[in-house]
């Protein structure tokens, strides 16, 4: 690719930048965003060649667009940009939710839409900003594409192969079944957790509490370690499916309950082994998953 | 102490004998238990000198007698001891749950309760058995003791000392405090995790959200790695404080939820960062009181 355009040159996409230009699978990355600091201090460490000075100028002769500027923004990016998206350049984001965005895209981008690619980089670090940037940000990680009907195969193409260039792994999902699997495995789990923290925080003994928890809750604790504000966006933007896997663990933990209050240990214990056994499962799928790529002697 | 008797020689037992043995603090230790192998294993690897017979030649002049098997057991082994307990011999326990382990010796033990100190060390590791003794597993670690009204002073400080000698840090908690604190920060989360791996394996479309779930998901859910009887005995014991605290979280849930049902966004932030706040500030105390001893010139 001659050109590409990142709005948000923070960890997300100036991992996408320092990855890309490591494999010289790019000539120019300018850099879009509402930070002069964050922007002036991309181009200092060499995550983007140029800083973008209005939309019209940055999208010129583009082969591709990164959204990797918060969810919140991205209807207004698109907006921004509609009017001077060229035929030949593909719009792609990294949003944690999908079936908000393609609305957001369909109306910011009318019939343009088809030049919209959505995506969903699965990786992250505790940090942000052009900063906590990374060549290897994506090596060995998911990226979800969630093509839209209206996409021509060549473009959804072009998008996987610039992430296969990061190193990740290309996976594809319609937006609505990335939604409800992001649900139940990442976004209840945070709710969970922020939630627990909460009622513990907001006991009247809440330092005794403190002063005993251990490492056990220090891990079943960790995302709610992550941003109030970024974790708000994300459960509104995917709130339907968030309602359902939130209802379907509640009427979980009443029929939890029922067996706690009647001391049923035998129905306790089979959910509690089912849990044991699937998570075991999984853990030993991952390792396997991993242990090719470890032994690879490319690594 | 000359002598001292140890029923259930695995992580937590045979680490107790191995700290004492270090410093010198015991003669003799005599291991109990149900299975010969792990008797025997013991015995070869130097955590217990002898392998008791009966419990009446195993406490005839003991100093301490520590319960580390399976909490399940603790009636029949208080029980078993109880004829043969002569007065200079101490009893404790390391059992999870306090209010049930005080009600099974008052049981059990009768007019000489007053030998017995509950205690609770806060240690473990993901391995069980003899071979996963350590020497250091107490070192720096919180043992909770949960003294009776019956105790003498003294006879607390003997096993306090004892502990000590292991290099751990001493509290003292009332049992109903105990199964409070420990219901709200370890037993409620282990519950939780079960039930959202439990919810997840159970759901038609479960292969494909584990192959989503990354490491958020796997911190989250590390403890319903645990031992399914363990934590359904410990839940059973602790079942009034347990139940206490899992309504007191599904209360805060379906208040989520409700904010969530009419995206009230400023509600949900509200709780997402006085959690984060409230963890970022725990994680910060726990980093400020380990300072002292990594800098230490003695460790």
């Amino acid at each position: 690719m001659n050109k590409i355009v990142i709005f948000g040159v923070g960890l997300i996409g100036g991992s996408f930048a320092r990855a890309l230009k490591q494999v010289g699978a790019v000539g120019t990355v300018v850099g879009m965003g509402r930070s002069p600091q964050s922007m002036a201090r991309a181009l200092e460490l060499g995550i983007i060649d140029e800083i973008g000075s209005d939309p019209a100028q940055a999208l010129d002769g583009a082969d591709l667009v990164l959204l990797a500027a918060p969810v919140a923004q991205t209807g207004a990016i698109l907006a921004s940009i509609a009017p001077h998206l060229q035929p030949g350049t593909i719009v792609t984001d990294a949003g944690s939710t999908k079936s908000d965005v393609v609305a957001a895209a369909r109306a910011a981008l009318g019939d343009k839409v088809a030049q919209f690619v959505p995506g969903h980089p699965i990786a992250g670090r505790e940090t942000n900003g052009p900063d906590a940037a990374i060549v290897d940000l994506y090596r060995g990680k998911k990226v979800v594409l969630t093509p839209l009907v209206e996409n021509a195969a060549a473009d959804v193409a072009k998008v996987a192969g610039a992430w296969r260039a990061c190193g990740a792994i290309l996976h594809t999902l319609t937006a609505e079944e990335h939604d409800k699997v992001f649900a139940a495995v990442s976004h209840l789990p945070h709710l969970l957790a922020f939630a627990l923290v909460d009622d513990i925080a907001n006991k009247p003994h809440a330092p005794l509490l403190f002063q005993y928890a251990a490492s056990g809750f220090r891990d079943f604790t960790r995302i709610a370690g992550s941003s109030p504000e970024m974790w708000r966006d994300i459960s509104l933007a995917n709130q339907p499916a968030l309602l359902h896997e939130l209802d379907a663990y509640l009427a979980q933990l009443t029929s939890l309950r029922a067996h706690l209050a009647t001391l049923d240990g035998a129905a306790i214990e089979t959910v509690y082994a089912s849990a044991q056994h699937a998570r075991q499962q999984w853990i030993e799928a991952i390792e396997a998953a991993e242990l090719p790529a470890s032994a690879s002697p490319t690594e």
